[in-house]
């Protein structure tokens, strides 16, 4: 975090106001790395998947959320505390008292463990309040006066898909399976976060939603990720090794279009740079899984600093939201095709990009003798390069200056950097995991060669100018 | 509109419950042009002026927006039918009924012309209610119960980037100028938009702020935008075509930068296919010009169906928005700089996004007796190329199915369609604007070559497969 902070990768956000909890701004180098890891997930749906990627408004109307029930049942149990105000979801505490699992308890359950146990306010030992349900949307009003409508920020994109279905149908001239995918930001109004980056109030998704023949919940492509091997906990908390094949035959991930995307996630995640030796594969368990889901598996990555993390979640949501925007709406969600009248199920595929982000960035991180770096593959480090004059006289600064000016009108990404010693600049360019330093020496104004210094290795080859691109 | 919503460009929001005015969805089409005209303005920015990107919170707490001014003055007058609740705002019904200009108006005058004039509901003939401000943000609260606390969604971008300005200063290693943007949503709660996708209440803005030293608003590169020949409106009304050199020499334009970069502006809407004829420049009048601005310039687009587009405001904050943070946080934002002390002054350059993606959307439109297409250039279109099989036999669908399987393994977007004439599907392709169809025939199977068709030109040449990539 030290490293973020000073060298602009993330920061807390407000901070000049005190800050709020669950915010946090991308600098000049995290929101890089962060479009480097959005156009790896990106590029793999549109150009692998032939999905479609569309972009709709985080402000709804109330409806939608009504329809998918999050106005209702998007709600934590909260409590506070009377004498000092603090909030609390009321299972946490009670969960902390019992070391029992509490997240499935009532109002009027909650209400009598605090009671009966005795539980106070963890921070002055004041009284608790009621438990109450705590809707976790953000809500407001769109447009003025009498005619205002009841509106709430997006907690995920998903919904904004789904009532688009019949138009992205017709798009697609009415072709099974149907990808649609959006990547943006989504919105929950958690009651305390405190974890950084990895529970944030406002956040990016990647949301990719497969519309399928319910009976046809296969992929075509599933010999490519066939073998990979992975870490599996069942819902059962049975934990064992498993390759995507045995898991398949063997009906531990019973829909195969599910493992398929299992697989390709986890392949997404090692090109990303996150440890692939620090995920597995967890099923929800049957009282944790969404009402409408009929099976639901995460990837999950260990961190150090926060232990389990959720990158993905890959769902089989059924005809549920479909049907339900069907009902409050009364448009017909009914498709017909190969001869069958149904409403399509849905497979989704749910990525946080805030949350991998963390997870590149705690797996590459490196920390050797004589320097701190990041080890980024060179598909998400900021920068391609740094270019550096070994000297800022003899010609060599403008020299410097043209290379620079030269990979840039290329569109390569990259910084220039003048000051300092050249070790200074070299650890400086590490810092921040960029991979290739290119210096400007004495010899370049003698034969048009350059260095080009190795991140990792710290070795140092020479290359003529005119072949730097390819070089990088 | 009938193919944007057709083909996937754009279409209204919320459709399936009877849309809300002021939302939009780009389709998977209309995302593609959009991402091109973001990449367009994005690489300039990074690439040429050695700006840092960033990314802010579009939720942000109260006391950015009281420092910034627009709790307190961000509002229009508003009145609403006391019968059927339409809402208006109060001075356009009277510069309606008087052909005056009304919105330098206070409260009191206008419900005194209103009275006076007997200006009834236009909808219904009902008596109007009280004149008040109507605050255009939208507000919410952050965190539950006894903690809440009021919140704002950002009705621009530009206070995100100035609360952060300490930070981004030590990151940039203490330099002027300091240019820093962002593409993200800005929210404005509008009383009643009725103007398509020009006056949205989400919308992308990219806005970039430069830092820079009160005495050095110029720019070293403006010999490459002094010979710019544009149409001139000053805040006198005078109307004539100038040279940018002119205009600064004959101070038209007093600030170098500013025209700087309305020359830089006007070449990246051409670069995106904006038709420049229909481009002016227009200097923001002395009672219309925000009260912190010194000078503001916009460059507007003359539109066949709205009339004024503004597409880009660039404008001369002075040190009005630093000052005014620095006084409500406590936060110094003083530097010291070649031996001066000072608060930065802030030259901004503000673009919206889904303007110019409309404006780029009607310039490019083309209407032939036999065919209505969009000429975008390479550059924007949302596809490179499409790929068609002459016919769905004798191996021809295989192969160009690898054609198109290679094209996109080289990361080049394309489509690939098999269905109908290929006639039918030429016009399909040219409908949305791809450049490029490649057709796999006979020809193919024996010499490995395939016709590539100019969507303007409608010509068709033959290239070597292994030469696709080079020829698009």
């Amino acid at each position: 975090m030290d490293i973020a902070k000073r060298r602009g990768i993330i920061y807390p956000s407000f901070e000049i106001y005190g800050g709020v909890s669950g915010f946090y701004d991308y600098g000049p180098v995290g929101i890089r790395i962060k479009q480097n890891i959005e156009r790896i997930i990106r590029d793999y749906f549109i150009l692998k998947e032939n999905c479609f990627e569309i972009d709709s408004p985080v402000l709804n109307p109330e409806a939608i959320w009504v329809a998918s029930g999050h106005v209702e049942n998007f709600a934590d149990k909260l409590t506070q505390c009377m004498k000092c105000g603090e909030p609390y979801r009321a299972d946490h505490l009670v969960e902390e008292k019992t070391k029992k699992q509490a997240d499935h308890l009532g109002i009027r359950e909650l209400n009598e463990l605090i009671e009966e146990l005795g539980i106070k306010c963890p921070r002055c030992g004041g009284k608790l309040g009621e438990v109450y349900d705590y809707n976790l949307m953000f809500h407001t009003f769109i447009g003025p006066g009498m005619k205002k409508e009841s509106a709430y920020l997006r907690p995920e994109t998903a919904q904004t898909t789904y009532i688009s279905f019949r138009r992205l149908w017709e798009i697609g001239r009415k072709k099974l399976p149907l990808g649609v995918f959006q990547i943006g930001k989504s919105f929950r109004n958690e009651i305390s976060p405190r974890q950084g980056m990895i529970r944030l109030r406002e956040f990016y998704q990647a949301e990719i939603q497969f519309f399928v023949d319910p009976e046809k919940k296969e992929s075509e492509k599933f010999d490519d990720v066939r073998e990979i091997e992975v870490e599996i906990i069942t819902k059962d908390d049975e934990k064992f090794r498993i390759s995507l094949n045995d898991a398949v035959e063997d009906e531990v991930i019973k829909t195969q279009m599910i493992a398929y995307f299992l697989g390709r996630s986890f392949q997404l995640f090692e090109r990303m740079g996150i440890n692939p030796k620090r995920l597995r594969f967890r099923q929800h368990k049957d009282d944790e899984r969404a009402f409408y889901s009929s099976d639901t598996w995460d990837i999950e990555f260990i961190s150090n600093n926060f232990g389990r993390i959720e990158l993905v979640g890959i769902s089989d949501r059924t005809d549920y939201d479909l049907r339900a925007h069907m009902e409050l709406s009364g448009q017909d969600m009914n498709i017909n095709y190969n001869g069958k009248k149904f409403i399509p199920h849905v497979i989704e595929i749910a990525y946080g990009i805030d949350r991998p982000f963390y997870c590149v960035i705690e797996s590459c991180y490196t920390s050797e003798k004589d320097r701190k770096y990041f080890r980024f593959p060179e598909d998400v480090a900021p920068y391609s390069a740094a270019v550096f004059p070994l000297v800022n006289k003899d010609g060599l600064d403008k020299k410097a200056l043209e290379v620079f000016n030269f990979i840039t009108d290329n569109g390569i990404y990259a910084v220039y950097d003048k000051s300092g010693s050249i070790g200074r600049r070299y650890a400086r360019a590490d810092e921040i995991g960029i991979p290739k330093c290119i210096t400007i020496d004495y010899e370049t104004m003698e034969n048009d060669t350059v260095t080009i210094r190795d991140r990792d290795t710290r070795r140092q080859i020479r290359v003529k100018m005119n072949e730097i691109c390819k070089a990088l």
